[in-house]
């Protein structure tokens, strides 16, 4: 592949964060009405001054800038003793032991650690299960690579709302075409849908029987809403080599700023990791990694605060779509994504994104990013001031209703 | 090639700051004598603790933490208030203009400079002309992108000590034989050379009579000695689409636990460049951004103190090397390295670079690292404490004198 024909695939046009770089020459002959006024609101990311940053964040991070060399060059998968601190803790959540030696890295947030799980396990030619819809960097890390996107559908519709609804003979359908890494989210990026037990125990078993590699995002596992039950598939019936699980302080915590992921499991695969590490950006901020000392240790009730304000905000989001003939929206399970399905409008759905922006101050990710099949969703990270948010949302329905088709 | 075969070849068991994850087995049986006392040095890196980061840098940071999601969420190429401030500063410093909108990425270090730089220029087959000795990630780079690497010596040793000592002919051999890219270090990382500029014109000159991008990463053209005169390639009679140049402040200024680089130059370059950077880690940590905006205006006298402090570690260092028979230490003209050739021994050099750490507490880096053809030169990172690396380089040469062939 030409390096030309590489990068054309490797489009940011929609990419949440980059509007500001969209060119929407014509778009005006398509308006209908004058702005929507109101504060304006983009849900292609979370407030981080909504919700702010896990305090004391700061003042680690500042104590790291202390500790002068010792904390800037620090391994290049992070330095040893803060990997045994948070080694220790993802084993507790996950329940599984993690190797902080050699089962772990820190990585320049979770996207890093998705750019070199991918890379790690993914060559020219080497196919690759990829859930649709699901987290869009996902298919663009496999195409970078050269890999063969092997589609497996996740119909989060029709789902039981126990299930995510994971197609899983299609996925073994791809294991059997010669998919050597699945790789998906969990919770579901951008449905907010939270894969079952029964669910995640049929991946570990086919895992395990084609001798695949998971990459498994559980960016937002954290995050969990009344009554949801969580499985991590690293503790399931499947040789630890097999699985990468992949985290970060980013969103729940709010501490993207510092950029900040991990990755942990399969020795080798970490392994892999660290050495493309030493020539991508050699290692994660060091000072930011001092950062992590307070992740899994939170002041008690903390996340139980951040847990039900993002709830609160879900549920009158929920409310206002709901009241919106043709809108689908399933109720998120767990992390700060909807992705509400919007009715046939008299315009692309695409057009509509970017009239949203500009009449109503409201950014969306639009749902193309994550699927072929989800041109008619969009993406909303709700974890916003919640009254900006609702009157955010409430101008998203009134724009659906002028440009309803 | 196989995943296996891509990884293989990027070894770091002997990259900067890994020494702690090397296997030493048997290494005992080729010993002498006693340990050396003294301070441990690792030249392997500067010592930020020695020669401390720019005054104001915390305090910046600070700031963008308290800037909050504005500064934590730029785009990916980074804030767009310091790309224009970093501009204008860059522009002056190198005699070209620098396009703040453009043409210029803000990067997590230099070395994810160099990674996105490589992989928008460089994909399968490619033929890129590598110097010899250069820094060891650049031929990383290109064999990890599976490109072809055509090396051009640099005969720093007898050359003029006016010129790096580049052998243009064999560099328009490479760009005869189908180079479109050419990636060097200048000053020269190990050499500490600085390229005359007759040697950059003809580098621009050959660059543009073969249509191909030049990559120059100026890392330490900041840190410049008595009576050098520094060249930048991208003032020179060369299209402004055929240069990325690459800066960054985690040495001179040492800002390493920050994270932060850039590039600029080529649109079409930079514009791959941030599409990529979406998917390898989003951006540079957005709070360690607003750093930079100390960068190329600090404190009068500061940076001229830092020069003098260098350069009176150097030439002790050199004093110490050339009083040891056998000895070659070509002066560096700018930056903090040293790249002694080192007279036979006993062993092979590559174990004495680790018994030198095993009985001296003295980390350098291998030649190997930099060029096949320096096996029996070391570098060393000489922005450490003035005392300590003395004493450091006495027991270098003793061990030098004790393991003589």
């Amino acid at each position: 592949m030409s390096i030309e024909a590489k990068f054309k695939k490797l489009g940011t046009d929609n990419a949440p964060g980059q509007e500001g770089r969209q060119q929407s020459a014509g778009i005006e002959s398509l308006m209908r009405g004058s702005a929507l006024a109101g504060r304006p609101v983009d849900f292609s990311h979370g407030d981080v001054d909504a919700h702010e940053p896990t305090p004391g964040s700061f003042e680690l991070f500042s104590a790291g800038v202390s500790l002068g060399g010792a904390q800037a060059y620090t391994e290049y998968r992070g330095d040893i003793g803060i990997r045994e601190l948070v080694a220790a803790r993802l084993a507790d959540f996950t329940g599984a032991p993690v190797d902080a030696a050699n089962g772990m890295i820190i990585t320049p947030g979770t996207q890093g650690a998705l750019f070199l799980a991918v890379a790690a396990t993914v060559t020219r030619g080497d196919k690759v299960a990829i859930v649709q819809p699901d987290y869009f960097a996902n298919r663009k890390l496999v195409e970078f690579f050269e890999g063969e996107m092997l589609p497996v559908q996740m119909d989060y519709v029709n789902a039981d709302e126990t299930r995510a609804g994971l197609d899983l003979t299609q996925l073994e359908d791809a294991f059997k075409a010669g998919a050597k890494v699945f790789l998906f989210s969990n919770p579901n990026n951008p449905a907010g849908v939270v894969y079952s037990a029964d669910e995640i125990r049929q991946i570990a078993t086919l895992a395990a029987q084609y001798d695949a590699t998971v990459i498994a995002d559980q960016l937002y596992s954290r995050l969990r809403y009344s009554d949801v039950t969580y499985t991590h598939l690293r503790a399931q019936a499947i040789s630890a080599e097999n699985v990468v699980t992949i985290m970060g302080p980013s969103k729940t915590e709010s501490l993207s700023g510092y950029r900040l992921g991990v990755a942990f499991g399969s020795k080798a695969v970490i392994a892999r990791m660290e050495k493309l590490q030493a020539i991508v950006s050699l290692r994660a901020a060091g000072y930011s990694q001092a950062v992590l000392r307070s992740w899994f240790a939170e002041a008690d009730g903390w996340m139980d605060d951040r847990i039900r304000q993002h709830q609160a905000i879900r549920d009158d989001l929920l409310s206002v779509l709901r009241a919106t003939e043709g809108v689908f929206a399933r109720t998120p399970q767990a992390g700060s994504y909807l992705f509400p399905r919007l009715p046939a409008l008299a315009i692309p759905h695409a057009d509509f994104v970017k009239i949203l922006r500009l009449q109503a101050g409201v950014i969306v990710t639009p749902g193309t990013e994550f699927s072929p099949h989800t041109g008619d969703s969009v993406r909303l990270n709700f974890s916003q001031d919640h009254q900006a948010a609702v009157a955010a949302v409430e101008r998203l329905v009134a724009l659906v209703e002028r440009y309803r088709a």
